[in-house]
């Protein structure tokens, strides 16, 4: 089947044998969606290789529960071991032995067969074209922020990062009551957010509101996204850590000590609070849609998706 | 007064004018503690030019609670306007508008005579003996950890550091029921922990238990001891950070997002928690202290408290 393979030196599209269900469920994928992870795994981080791709919806083509296939879905990217508290406690998510979607140990989504185990799939509602059910994902990872910390109409909360990610996080915080500011550097992306009643700012611009906010989220990727979103928060703040920056980060830890600030890391959220979302159309994804290109054109998808002022670049198996 | 002064390019022992009182309390100091900060402070750290010294214990000279004249007594090093919501609420911990006791525009203990707010003042059991009251701040300190996360019985925790503050917060975490692992790199200091039935480990030593703790304390004051800190945690454990790195913190802030670490920064407790602690016996601090000096020889004492091995100077007005 045609795949997105990372090898040393970079990504191309190959070849590659058809996964086999090992007990576990094939998956012939209808769209998948390049994430800014995707861009640092193909520069080399983690040392992963193979099948790039963790954003999925598609359907099932062969599984040990017969009732199942056919079934549009999304996947859960994080495998556990099944065995372990975690495991069992239904939360794989930290499991220490699991494998993750096109990120750790597992073939990803952009190719045209994918492999999960059935308890990592969920049914996709009609209501949710192939197109938006793509961004359950990320849009769940968006949600796992109102998992680690309480956030309501009186959270003062801004969102640091006017990418695909920080549009997701803002939305998700409107949607659950808090009035929530996104800071970016980009019109148009900001345009998108107060399209949906949402106030975005010009974050060099900003002076009036440094030092007050209860909750920032840190969604840029950008060592300066990190500086900026401690500079908005007041003292005993919570700044919620979204994207990953590899290599290191300097911080200012006696800002954090003298404020008591408290940093918080987010990764992957659930699947079902995306869907739920998408369900009631509570956030716009379709907005975010920059491109859909066929996976043959995965190659210069991964190019199109590190151009700046770009969203979502949608890949079609 | 003698005093001990910070100016551009050192600490000496200066003559300087008594503090009058403008509606605040004199005390005449008995003892002032050399705290870490001190020495960075000297170093020229955040810009404080005056008296150093933010530990003390000393006797009520002039108030105008007349009734508090004589009493012996220690005190919050934070002095807030007295009119903002936090000050209202009795916490003016994070006043923007406030003075800090010898760091920030306000000169500090290590003085013959010391003006603070009378409500920064706390009166001293006679159960405790001046030498032991002079850690009332940095114990409080310490005690600051279990005000902003819970800490129990069945807590995994550990401390990263065996110096003073590492000391002070071991014992606290064990007096309010945990069992706390103190690591560090000094046979002589671990063996004080232990001497309370505190288990010292020798950090150089340890495999066993990286990635196992829910909380950690990293109380070392050393970038290294920042990343042994991380090290120790299970993911979605929480890092304490007590101890101020002046200059940049490179942090792996890849590992935070991905094990959805938590890093908490912690400043100053409450003296009250710290006289209790001291009045039940429940810490030793006498095995702390390394050196009683008296305030005349102030500059060799701050070089006494960075040699290696040393623990609390203590100065003698």
């Amino acid at each position: 089947v045609r795949a997105l393979v990372v090898r040393e030196g970079g990504v191309s599209i190959t070849d590659v044998p058809a996964p086999v269900a090992r007990g576990e469920t094939i998956v012939r994928v209808a769209m998948s969606g390049i994430c800014n992870t995707d861009l640092e795994i193909a520069r080399g981080y983690a040392g992963f290789r193979g099948t790039l791709g963790h954003e999925l919806v598609g359907v099932v083509e062969s599984s040990e529960d017969g009732a199942a296939i056919g079934a549009r879905v999304v996947g859960e990217i994080n495998a556990g071991c099944g065995r372990c508290a975690l495991c069992e406690s239904g939360d794989p998510r930290h499991c220490r032995a699991r494998t993750v979607l096109g990120i750790v140990n597992r073939d990803g989504a952009h190719a045209e067969r994918v492999r999960l185990p059935a308890r990592n799939l969920l049914r996709v509602p009609d209501t949710i074209a192939d197109r938006h059910a793509v961004f359950a994902e990320p849009l769940a990872a968006a949600c796992a922020i109102v998992e680690r910390i309480p956030v309501g109409a009186d959270t003062r909360v801004a969102v640091v990062g006017d990418g695909k990610l920080g549009l997701l996080c803002v939305q998700v915080l409107a949607a659950r009551g808090a009035r929530p500011v996104l800071y970016g550097k980009h019109a148009s992306k900001l345009a998108i957010a107060e399209a949906r009643g949402i106030e975005g700012c010009s974050f060099v611009e900003e002076h009036a509101r440094l030092g007050t906010y209860d909750v920032v989220v840190e969604a840029s990727g950008a060592n300066a996204g990190f500086g900026a979103a401690l500079a908005l928060l007041r003292p005993r703040g919570t700044l919620v850590l979204k994207s990953t920056f590899h290599g290191a980060t300097e911080i200012d830890s006696a800002r954090v000590v003298v404020d008591e600030l408290t940093i918080v890391g987010s990764r992957c959220g659930r699947l079902a609070d995306a869907l739920a979302l998408l369900d009631a159309r509570a956030v716009d994804v379709e907005s975010l849609v920059s491109d859909v290109m066929p996976l043959a054109r995965g190659e210069e998808a991964m190019r199109r998706a590190e151009e700046a002022g770009v969203l979502k670049v949608i890949l079609q198996a």
